[in-house]
């Protein structure tokens, strides 16, 4: 299963920055911007031509789901359709210990029923403006890498809060092909988003962890929600029609998402640092994580509930992160990527004017990678607390936001600009429940598993624990905290520097005493990792473009894509999986497991099998190249209508991190009809799926 | 799908004599000669404890099918289940250009519409005694390793020839741990069999060759016979009472059946012989034969309909050897097997005793492979007429009974022993249907392939083309035969060498040509390659006796084993794969597909879908250490009653014939209660569904 952009993932993934565009256009691969859709290759394979109308209508019916993920508007109400593990989040922080709608779903009797979730922002792209002459432009040709490295942060953020000022609108300055392209992004904001619809877990999950990115697959992974502006629903110009006979065997499809990341143009050198260095330590943290977490839930019914959908979203990054891992351990993906990064070497080598003002890129990160691993480790076990969701990461958020915003806004750190500072803000100061008791447990751990992997001389075991036990220190902390309250945190961002340096809130005083140790390690990361890092990131890129030309899509980053393909089985372990699965299988599935666990299923489902017409496709496959953060993208035909739901990638995508292959990759998606049987067969939910298929509410 | 000793692999694996003891005894690994049978690990893993007449009921309830497979006596009145890829070849041979029962299925109305096999027999094991002591004695110390092979074998016949003479029932000397033991198998023979019930061919194989040697499968892969005495049905005081609640997840359950050939116990010379030397070749042949035939079946609906059962099994040959040569390809799978010889010859070189006795033996292997290897290509390539089905091998075998019968019993070509003559006749002389021009296209496509291999001087292309084009050979010797009449072929057989020497039938020409080549190379085999294997086997053997004990099982023969294990889903691809599916799961992945072949179903599969009780089990995975061979065994519990029908192993059981893997390692069967539903609801044949289940006929 795709999840977006993990909190985990985004944490380690960090300094791998993407150097350059694809060697060959392969197939369907591609996650193309809206500026510069692939018109070409659907021409050619498809005889298709979309027109600028029909673009921007898909760009303007999808959003984004700030907390990871990704939707559709799909009705002219402003229905939103996503994944039920996109939902899960706002399902659990609008869940309590009676209510666990993110275990047993919800349904909205009437509009008036809608439940709102506390901190959920969609955004939806309204322009795009090319901005890259503007930053290029602001770095003076003699300074620093790491001075560059300011200088470009310093001009994105003033066009990030011109545009601000100017259009009211959320504003983003997107670097794309590694620096090749930067690119101004506004985004209209809704953040009063409800809870129409979702369905149990075991009916959107079912399968559990082990089916999760495999296929086939039997997954009502779906959520709806309503968007709301001034207490009333909105009415978006443009939402995608509704096709209940949806996708089937051969069509041409497109998703509209937002994939989160991919390395697919990494230099051999960052590839070995990502196998050797970080991968293994992040794995052995993870899996050490979910045994704590395992243990916690078991500790009793509301604290299973409480760490539900952490051990959910863990199990789910570690599958991924383990195939991403498996990709870079096979010896056939890194011998396609070193002969790729040697074509290139050899192009540019065999052209004096680009020998001399790139050959040397290669090497400048090899070194800044060398780098990088010295201090790996440390950085790593520092950055977790800041890393998780939970007091911890809200208490470094506040200490870092007080002394930030007291900065000229080009001066501070990466999030912290004013362009920045709303949505910072509402995610901040959310009335979402925190469980302290769980985020003890977590604190303990991390804490714990840092000093045995650090030592108790390393500057930040004794800085977080001056040699007293970790368990004391996090039982201290968390249990001594009032940050739990959103009150107490306003008065604290509000109340800038001084309040933040008079609190004697146990846990703010951890932060504050971290705090210098982090930014320490920004200032030495930004120095020799990331300024090397990007400037040659930014030779590669450019040379890429001298030697190939602009032919392919640049890496993910969790902005929209375009993505085409076509619906399709694959080979699969000795045969053949199929295009599609239908109800039939669903229940074969789960009576070859006699039933039990993860293949059990609601109530509903087994009393109301005879109403249900089996043979409704369920899931399906296409070729499209998508990611972790596409998760709820909508899939469209030829026609603009929505005809899928995409809410995962089989087991062979995973390695998509570095390689797409046409042959085996494949994005899973819900199909239409699944949805809107199992609305009125199941669900009892006609009214809902009658707005779905336009027959009026 | 498991598929018996194919003609191929049989021809292709002569030289592979395996040569030792497992190092240790695996979890449920083995196959386990019923005078041996697993009692310690049964008791300790299962705490069941089988009587002696529980042993000896099933394995006289069991039978081999003598064309390749296995089967039981399932009813009062001598009916006999197997499979339908083990029915195949009969049901071929019956079927004309009016009717393909093969492909359409048969049900026999009545006892008397019950089709009769033109060629087959059928054993049942009734004894089995020791007589290594004999063999064994009949080898002076003194002789060459070639003269012993002699030695051995001539004493073999002699016990056969004693034991025929004296009892009248079929009698083999088996060799069992490479020649640690030797036994006299003796067998009770029917050849009156009559064909009672076959599915469609679309029912049988539902997923085709996709899904051939995969699971989750939906195949009703049944066949039903009935054995004759005297025109009258037996009455076997032995068969297994049907059970239709069947095997169900973590029982205990058994298998007897007829597993082919293993070679766990290769060295690691043999090993890359076969990775090296010979599967590559013979890879390439049977890849290349597989489009001659699909060209051939082009050509119209008949000669399609004379193709079908070569093209089904070279498809699964090829998709096993494919398996195998993945296995040996694989260097976790190699590694486990160097650690092994590393561990047995270091025992060995640790104890003076056994070092002086058998340290030389894996250099003597090593040296007869290099010799193997280095006539491997001609020797192949001058056997693949003789070991293909077909008008060809048939010829070559008049022309060497003839030669051998006038011989000494003890002298003559293995196979050629008075004990074995009157199942060789009965072969020969079937009046099954022959197809000329399908064997005149695969025997050009043979001559063409063997000339582009070993070049137009190689002995034996000088003397099969002597400079003729290929297809002109093969139109003299097929187009002029008349040995497609048996009767041709009795007066030949009859006629003895005298008649064959005065034959001139173009094909019996060609035989005669080819006869002393094919001698010559028998011998330069036995003298450089299969004596030396033989007694340095032997020696390997006794050398793991003596370090191990007598703790496993001896490799797979073709005789009858006892193999034991759990029903068991397991890792599969990123997930798990269920212990059984259902009949939701067969319309399930026939919908998936679109219904499109080999995902069609019969039509009254589609028309009766309503009368099915579709959580009916169809098939079920279990941990029985199972290889191609057991196809059609009996799956047993407890209480010794039948529960299930093998017909396959799963993709990941293909390395089984080099390493057992308890995780991953599963046979396929049929369930007990698919084939009574099916009977039933599907094919109007209740009176044999009660026949089954004991209500009476």
């Amino acid at each position: 299963m795709h999840r977006s952009l993990s909190l985990f993932r985004r944490a380690a993934t960090v300094l791998l920055i993407a150097c350059a565009l694809p060697l060959l256009l392969l197939a369907d691969e591609g996650m193309w911007t809206f500026d510069n859709p692939p018109l070409k290759q659907l021409k050619e394979r498809y005889g298709f031509t979309p027109t600028q109308a029909w673009l921007d209508h898909l760009r303007l019916s999808s959003v984004r789901f700030n907390d990871g993920g990704s939707g559709s508007f799909v009705s002219p109400n402003g229905l939103v359709l996503t994944n039920h593990h996109v939902a899960r989040g706002q399902l659990q922080k609008v869940s309590t210990a009676a209510r666990n709608y993110a275990a047993d779903g919800f349904l909205a009797a009437s509009e008036a029923d809608e439940i709102k979730c506390p901190d959920l922002e969609i955004n939806q792209l309204v322009s795009m403006e090319d901005v890259t002459a503007r930053v290029q432009g602001a770095v003076k040709p003699t300074t620093s890498a790491g001075e560059a490295l300011e200088a470009r942060r310093a001009e994105m953020a003033r066009i990030e809060k011109e545009s601000l000022d100017k259009t009211g609108l959320r504003s983003d300055v997107v670097t794309l092909y590694q620096g090749g392209e930067y690119w101004l992004y506004r985004y209209k904001k809704y953040t009063d988003i409800r809870i129409v619809f979702a369905p149990e877990e075991q009916a959107a999950f079912f399968g559990g962890d082990p089916d999760n990115f495999t296929y086939p697959r039997y997954d009502l992974d779906v959520a709806v929600f309503r968007v709301y502006e001034n207490d009333k629903p909105v009415r978006p110009r443009d939402y995608l029609k509704w096709n209940t006979a949806g996708a089937d065997e051969g069509d041409l499809v497109f998703v509209s998402g937002h994939p989160g990341t991919t390395n697919r143009l990494d230099t051999m050198a960052q590839l070995e640092y990502a196998r050797d260095v970080q991968r293994p330590i992040v794995l052995g943290f993870l899996n050490g994580r979910l045994g704590v977490l395992r243990a916690h839930a078991k500790t009793g019914p509301e604290a299973a509930r409480q760490a539900q959908d952490l051990i959910f979203g863990l199990e789910n990054a570690l599958k991924s992160y383990q195939g991403e891992y498996d990709g870079l351990l096979d010896r056939a993906v890194i011998d396609k990527k070193a002969a790729e990064e040697r074509d290139l070497r050899n192009r540019v080598d065999a052209r004096p004017e680009l020998r001399a003002e790139y050959a040397d890129a290669w090497s400048v990160i090899a070194a800044a990678m060398q780098q990088a691993a010295s201090t790996y480790r440390e950085r790593f076990y520092s950055q977790v607390g800041r890393s998780q969701a939970g007091l911890p990461g809200i208490a470094m958020t506040i200490v870092q936001y007080a002394a930030e915003v007291a900065k000229p806004d080009a001066e501070r750190l990466p999030g912290f600009n004013d362009a920045q500072l709303e949505s910072l803000r509402f995610s901040l100061l959310s009335p979402a429940p925190v469980y302290p008791a769980l985020d003890e447990t977590l604190v303990a751990s991390w804490l714990a598993e840092g000093l045995k992997a650090l030592g108790p001389d390393s500057a930040y075991i004794r800085t977080v624990l001056g040699g007293r036990p970790a368990a004391e220190v996090a039982r201290e902390a968390i249990g001594g905290t009032k940050i739990g309250d959103p009150a107490v945190r306003r008065a604290l961002v509000e109340g800038g520097v001084a309040a933040v340096n008079a609190s004697t809130d146990p846990l703010v005083v951890l932060a504050r005493k971290l705090d210098p140790l982090v930014r320490e390690q920004q200032k030495w990361l930004e120095t020799n990792v990331n300024g090397p890092l990007q400037a040659a990131g930014e030779k590669i890129g450019r040379a890429r473009f001298a030697v190939y030309g602009k032919t392919a899509s640049p890496d993910a980053t969790f902005t929209l894509r375009l993505s085409y393909g076509t619906v399709k089985g694959y080979p699969m372990n000795g045969t053949i999986a199929p295009p599609k699965t239908t109800l039939f299988g669903l229940f074969d599935r789960s009576l070859g497991f006699g039933g039990k666990p993860p293949f059990n299923l609601p109530d509903r489902f087994v009393k109301r099998r005879d109403r249900l017409v089996l043979s409704t496709p369920v899931n399906f496959v296409t070729t499209n190249d998508v990611v972790g953060g596409s998760s709820g993208s909508p899939v469209v035909n030829r026609a603009g209508e929505l005809v899928g739901l995409i809410f995962d990638g089989n087991i062979e995508s995973l390695v998509g991190t570095y390689v797409y292959s046409e042959e085996t990759n494949r994005s899973v998606a819900v199909h239409t009809a699944y949805i809107i049987e199992a609305l009125r067969k199941l669900y009892d939910a006609d009214r809902l799926a009658n707005e779905l298929e336009g027959r009026g509410r």
